[in-house]
């Protein structure tokens, strides 16, 4: 057996390098490369991806898995996990041709285009022939996959593995009415007062700040960087090569401060792996959701915590002591709470961000069964907004246009920015559970009891155990939304005053 | 024969893919990794070249060569042109068995690692054996080839195809008396000025300069970008997409203007490729020979000449009075055109350089005849340096443990650096001709016909024609070293006053 397992782990190994290749280049086309590099670097990554399509969907891999899962059947330890991991990516890209790949390369990469063209215009006409093609992609590669229960189980899959439509559903319509009602609680009472932070603010200061963040939370510069993109984001090539990006924004200049938290989120979990699962497929994070859970982790309940200001607020202030002159740590801790309905998700506070997923994923779930027309998503979109949130976006832009996801053929991925959320306050009540004094801890700057508990429960097992054994292993549940609502009324009845 | 062709040109745009993929990977690691990155970039490293040369060897590919070889043999075209390039590359490389190229790799990765201690040590024993080691390997290397007139053919020819020992050494013949002889009557004048160069220069300003100065050369930033690295190098994985790094060094802070111009050159040659080469073995320089002719002419024969400093040095003068207060013109074009016998290369002067190159190409002969002793090359290095240059080094880290190449197992590469000084006289003889006024054009600041002449009789061709022939193509004659001997001398006659 064991010699079986050093081959199949040389064959990984290299799928793996490829990989992390293509990271790079995909990290550098954000970050550094000139804009004529554009075409070749498409090419490059096109070229990366399909050699370790080829590399990985080899005969031998799939006879070395079968021979081996045979052996290691059932049992708990690393092997039988890095085999049953590789068996489950093995069978889905078996049954997806290269022809498929190419043609959606093609067909996103239009989309895309279109979708940027679109948005700017404001304009879902010039996108929709695209997402129409981009949908019917979709279903062709749902009929590759034996049936689930539902059509949209297979792409929900590829995100949340082991994770079914129906469970998320479940999940959800139990916490829409709770967050409904919050909402609208809070609606009812006093607006709290945010205009200073909309001020100017140095963008060198807010970054030095955003570094002295995140190296205290214990990211480790050592295996890893921190530069400027369009976008912010995580990318790794290595357990021990994790970069972040940042932005500054010029309408939200704070948002850097608490975008870089949720970046180096995702970071330590992927600097937290255990290094022995480096070059083979339990490297990295075993789903998004379990990924967001640790960026929101440190972007809302640290850092938007009462307790992590107390300790950063008097320097914070006197760094930026015109913007904030009169402004008291708990009007500055309100502020940064404030919930109030917007258009755009990214922008969306803790309270009614989820809202704009649930509206997401019915419509996915619509386009996916059949029942929503790509030509009707707009008006769905608005119709929805008005019913969840109570208001109308004033144009696509601004609506069904505003994200990237569906252009690139990213269906199936919304729901788990949600269910991030609901783990993120599943795993808190456990820590506080576990950890006596963390807000203490937190109050003095020390994160270092919060980093290890996460290290030995999440981070080190990358992606040994599916998400919800995972979570129920960690906090004796499945996935479920009571933590967050708990969470989320405790927040924000002190902050409003409910 | 136009499908094979299209077969042939889709394998190796494959190939060219995965090496340009890294490229990019190289460039981040010398620009960006966090030091973490280091053992994960190895292996992605090795992987991308262990694929890309499978790929390149397969059948199918040398099917496709040889019989498009018999249908466009001796034609002119770009066609055949890349069917020959890629057959000569394929010949070698399906001569050398992976596992060698996995056992050099380790071997040099070791040696490396040896030489950097024992440069730092100055302490050859440290590097000895593994020396040993890769000259044993250079011999097995050799050994994979049919024989040619010398060994040494077979090292020279991976960097400057179709060119033999004998030529150069027959270059080399006629080149050293006349050097020696020039640096004798240097010797025997009256020392210029230089103090002043060695003053403190304050970085950034130097490098806005060196930016101001390649932007007026042609470099196009559209397509290229400039970063802070250890070493200066260029590198590219694109005709669209070609980066230079910069330094500065305490102690010699106008080498950063010198090195970024050498960059450039090289940066402008790629640039200047034909696009319609891009993703084939045309694309890039045609021999490292032919590189260094652009990289030093802009280096030397534009950036250290008169003219173009008539037109720079006010400005400079104005950026940094302090430090060239009461230094005219004149004094300043001397003091950087300063001969001066040293130890290190690459800190060597115009007329001293190609010694440096001499001595290394002798040892080399030596180690790949056998008629020398890896152990003995520090007290021969010595000898020959007192010899031709009438200095010796204190220690070895200034003598034979100061270069990089041979630790990388790179035998066959030195002399090109020296072949490059003489084609970029050459070249310049007969841009002179051409151009008529580029003096004037130089004083002006307008580099724009010169670069549209390498554009069209050097850059656009990539590889298509081999070194000796693209010589003879624009020149009338193969490379030769007399242009080189008029330049030196005509130009030091003048400083010197000989």
């Amino acid at each position: 057996m064991s010699e079986k397992l050093e081959q199949l782990k040389e064959r990984l190994g290299e799928v793996e390098d490829i990989g992390h290749a293509a990271s790079v280049l995909g990290w550098d086309q954000q970050v550094n490369m000139p804009p004529g590099g554009s075409e070749a670097r498409g090419q490059q990554l096109a070229t990366l991806s399909k050699i370790a399509q080829e590399k990985f969907i080899a005969d031998e891999v799939g006879r070395l898995i079968d021979d081996l899962k045979k052996e290691l059947d059932g049992a708990d330890t690393d092997e039988a996990a890095l085999v049953r991991v590789a068996a489950r990516n093995y069978d889905k890209a078996k049954r997806v041709p290269p022809s498929f790949i190419a043609e959606q390369a093609i067909a996103t990469s239009k989309a895309f285009d279109a979708w940027l063209e679109a948005r700017g215009k404001s304009d879902f006409s010039i996108f929709q022939p695209h997402l129409e093609k981009v949908v019917e992609l979709v279903h062709k590669y749902v009929s590759f996959f034996p049936p689930g229960d539902h059509p949209y189980d297979t792409l929900l899959d590829d995100y949340e593995p082991g994770m079914k439509t129906s469970d998320v559903k479940a999940i959800f319509d139990r916490l829409r009415p709770k967050q409904v009602k919050l909402i609208k609680a809070i609606a009812a009472s006093k607006q709290v007062k945010s205009d200073f932070l909309f001020k100017k603010y140095n963008e060198k200061k807010l970054n030095d700040l955003g570094v002295q963040v995140i190296t205290k939370f214990g990211y480790d510069w050592t295996r890893g960087r921190q530069d400027k993109a369009p976008h912010p984001f995580e990318s790794n090539s290595s357990v021990n090569d994790v970069r972040i990006t940042t932005r500054y924004e010029e309408e939200n200049p704070l948002a850097m401060l608490f975008s870089t938290m949720h970046e180096a989120g995702h970071a330590l979990y992927e600097q937290g792996v255990n290094p022995a699962y480096e070059r083979t497929p339990l490297a990295g994070g075993t789903s998004l959701a379990i990924h967001e859970s640790q960026s929101r982790m440190w972007e809302n309940l640290v850092g938007r915590s009462l307790p992590f200001w107390e300790h950063f607020y008097p320097s914070f202030k006197k760094t930026f002591a015109s913007q904030l002159e009169g402004v008291s740590l708990k009007s500055f801790y309100k502020a940064i709470n404030k919930v109030e309905p917007s258009f755009i998700r990214v922008n969306a506070d803790e309270a009614t961000y989820n809202l704009h997923i649930m509206l997401r994923l019915e419509l996915e779930i619509g386009m996916v069964e059949g029942t929503i027309a790509v030509r009707d998503l707009p008006e769905i979109w608005n119709t929805k907004m008005q019913e969840y949130l109570g208001i109308t976006p004033p144009n696509d832009a601004q609506g069904v246009l505003q994200d990237i996801h569906w252009s690139s053929g990213l269906i199936g991925y919304f729901s788990t920015y949600a269910l991030g959320n609901l783990v993120s306050a599943q795993l808190w009540e456990k820590i506080k559970k576990d950890i006596q004094g963390l807000q203490d801890q937190i109050r003095k700057g020390d994160f270092s009891e919060l980093l290890a508990w996460l290290r030995k429960n999440i981070h080190r097992h990358g992606q040994k155990y599916e998400p919800q054994r995972l979570v129920e292993m960690v906090t004796g549940s499945t996935i479920s939304p009571e933590p967050y609502v708990r969470y989320l009324t405790k927040k924000y009845s002190e902050i409003y005053g409910l």
